[in-house]
């Protein structure tokens, strides 16, 4: 892989071969927003760090980014209160399904690692106390690294989220009744709910990701991570980035990566670009099929797994 | 134990023994208005089957009867549904602290027994439904058993548990994830806040047990519960009425019974008379410590426990 | 109930009722000589505090006694070093199935209760080290109390068990790892399998029992246990002794009683009788169909549940 | 880093560094002869991927590898049945202490990943019944690998996990006991504690460990796994190989390792070089604090980091 222009054959390549591939997963049908998605939609693509992004298929096309987001969430978290956070959730894999409260209860309210949902709870918590407005922030964050200014929050899917939210706010009292809450409940869900309901292509988040490939460093050059952060972040997406199926991840894929059950998934290649794939179909972990398909296809052709 | 008369030397006795005894516990202090509470405080009553009520101590002052009040609205409930509840919750001992989420998780949402809290949640939930107010139906049955007109449910300490409950929050939202919860999660707390919070004497409160011990005859002479329901209640008492040491209840006390923070705890003799007692102060487990002392000095020295 | 005559009606009416009814689960069958027995087979026998016993169908033919012993070694061990036991096992509800190791890991290797297979290898442990032989003192007890100096360890049945005993093994070692254990693991074992493999009758069991409704007196006259250790074992018993079904054999029959695999279940109605109920199909928790219907049908007939 | 001349200095700054380091942690004390280790004994090797051993310390001393010895036994078992072990044992992080018996229980005997306890008895099990001696299967492979003949099997302390293997037996007669065990668990645990008993030195494990940065090729040049093989194996060692500290190593270390309760710890640098790292005093983890410390400086000096 000497030169970037290698990118666009082998996104070619990828989306022809997913094409022949019959099963595709369900998309989530929790909600109706979601569960209208068509299940043959594809999309890829690959920015650089210079910000040069290739792609195919269904690229362009904007996706209900949902867990995603924890990412970004995290990194401004990160940026606002550096270490202060990790006393408040952990960064071990959970062994548990994503919302799961059992581990909860037996460590005291502090979740696991920042990539469950109660973790997220407790991330989007912080930084909405730090910034007055946690999806707001999100979304400027992400307007600002992908360069689109048209990126946007459904607002019928975040109510709509709110209406099938009870086990989010489940987990929300549960970690308030041990004090690692800081804001009201409804308004910490209501936040939660509009940053899972942004709205980004391929693209736009190959784009967003960028800094964790440079180490830290954002789209404009100015720095929101040190680079200890930076790779911090890798490795906790790596080890905790695909809900339970982590360690299938790490090995078919071989990349710090992390999915939402819209469909999406990120990975980055430290140094080297990012990915974002999209595809609405479901397995049963909540991952993406042909995005975790394709991204295994990828590192096997250009062989840029960190293993 | 020939006469009824002979119950009141008893209480005597007893009231004697735990003014002695050094160590009362300490009142539950959650909410204000029930760590304010006297831990020097002591009542009991016993109420034979005809109504005759003895008493000694501090037996006709009202306390706040919390956890006490899930008997009388599990036996509402099957007064109106009967074995449909029995798919909503289970009865058998749970072996976890009466709050906890985990068995829960493991159980789809439904709880094992009505008296662990999320059990209770789902009592108050359904006979919500059946009766449009359950805490306005449990208060209507207290004073109708009781003959006491004056009893009320105390609105501070319901707004104050209110203000205290995320973990009940928690809780409903948990199992409304599940399915396994009716009305909205705000309405059904305030319901349950609002019946934890009814305010009652040693008196009232044995008064009230009164049907479980004439297998389901009211005070009126009309049947609320067959036999068979009054004695499932109790056996639910036995096996599960003092939070996690239930085991440790059966085996010194002998008799069904039910505790609540508040420091009161009822208890049946099946067939011949109900005990209720009162004293704030709480061991690890939630249980009055004079309570439980004073019921298993009344069981030593009359011998009426069921073993 | 006045006369001890009419039990034997009351057996009878009971075996002609078990006779229509269709379904008897089915015999255990982990081990050969356990799937071997008939379904069809029923024997119930009912001894009085003085040792008349009266019995129906197959109540003198000897079965596999298998957990129903955990009762009478609780109680020698008892007899043995009192309260001591008590903290090496505990006497709550488990809530889990009776070989479960989860709770054991969380309660660092101290069991829940004496009738979980954990608990009665620490209480079978303790009962080898004060008498050098557990399975030999129990069967001793069995033979005076039930007055059949045939009583004997099935050796066969023994051996087939501990061929099979790699869940037994598990949990021996695992509190030998806590230090919860004092013989060799191998030796405890050895004693636990030929314990479990005493046969006897319906009413060898309903005799030997016997010192349970006479609040610690055995057949001759003498003191086995303090009569707060008996209601003890009785309160254990009723809250713990039928696996994950305590609770419904609690409501539904509303007696102490114990089961085992075997198809027996012994029930004690203190300060009255015994009763031994045999029948081989289980149901899934491991509790005799038809010995539960019968039971169920005792208490109601006869008035004698302690509810 | 573009010379191999460069770990030697590499080498020499860390290892001064550490010897400035106040606190290293207590060595092991469950068997005598960890518990006599000199917690101030450091030693750290780098092997390149033509075999060119660079060292500091301790380096060529002789430790007891434990744990370190999953990563060999795991790579042989692959070697010899390739998927058909991810049927028995799964490649999950645990989120639980490394010799739990919790989440075995809730999924079936089959252990989440190879480097847990369990999941490393089942792949010496399965290596066991592939070769008749997995123990010497291993000791054979460390041999080639290191060019070291004198590599032995310390029988002393085989005999000493022995006698102190009660949480390992129970382990594996738990598995055994849902049929996810081949041999006798007798045998199984004699090959497991001989196995975990091997000596070598960090320039012998650093020299072993190199098949996995040459992609599966073995230092003669032969292939042991395939070059999927072997990311997957790195691919579980970063997300499982420090216990229950994975996620702490993978952002403080950000390489592949697995840890010993002995003091070593092995790292890969996939296509680079391998580094293996030794001192006895380990973290409330059970991983060499000075080791962890090692590994981090030497990451963040040469960059080496996989994120």
């Amino acid at each position: 892989m000497s030169s970037p222009l290698t990118f666009q054959p082998v996104l070619d390549r990828i989306a022809a071969e997913i094409e022949q591939t019959p099963g595709r997963g369900r998309p989530a049908d929790y909600i109706p927003a979601l569960a209208a998605c068509d299940p043959r939609s594809f999309g890829m693509a690959v920015a650089e760090l210079d910000g040069t992004v290739y792609g195919v298929g269904d690229w362009r096309q904007p996706f209900s980014t949902q867990s995603i987001t924890k990412v970004f969430t995290l990194a401004l978290d990160l940026a606002h209160e550096a270490d202060e956070l990790w006393e408040h959730v952990g960064r071990e894999p959970s062994g548990n399904p994503f919302n799961s409260l059992v581990q909860l209860e037996y460590e005291n309210g502090i979740p696991r690692n920042p990539f469950i949902n109660a973790g997220a709870l407790v991330v989007t918590d912080r930084l909405h106390t730090q910034t007055g407005d946690a999806a707001g922030t999100l979304l400027d964050f992400l307007r600002a690294e992908s360069g689109n200014e048209h990126l946007a929050i459904n607002e019928d899917v975040a109510a709509s989220e709110s209406a099938h939210g009870d086990r989010n706010a489940a987990l929300g009292h549960f970690m308030a009744s041990y004090g690692n809450i800081g804001n009201p409940v409804p308004a910490l869900l209501d936040a939660y709910f509009r940053q899972c309901s942004v709205e980004a292509s391929c693209a736009d988040l190959a784009l967003a990701t960028g800094f964790l490939a440079r180490h830290g460093i954002r789209a404009d050059g100015s720095r929101l991570l040190t680079m200890s952060q930076a790779k911090e972040v890798n490795a906790v997406m790596l080890t905790c980035g695909t809900y339970d199926a982590a360690g299938e991840f790490a090995y078919r894929v071989g990349l710090p990566g992390k999915s939402g059950v819209g469909g999406g998934i990120i990975a980055v290649v430290p140094g080297r670009c990012t990915v974002c794939v999209w595809s609405p179909g479901l397995d049963g972990h909540g991952n993406s099929v042909a995005g975790v398909a394709a991204l295994d296809r990828f590192t096997t052709i250009t062989g840029l797994s960190v293993f």
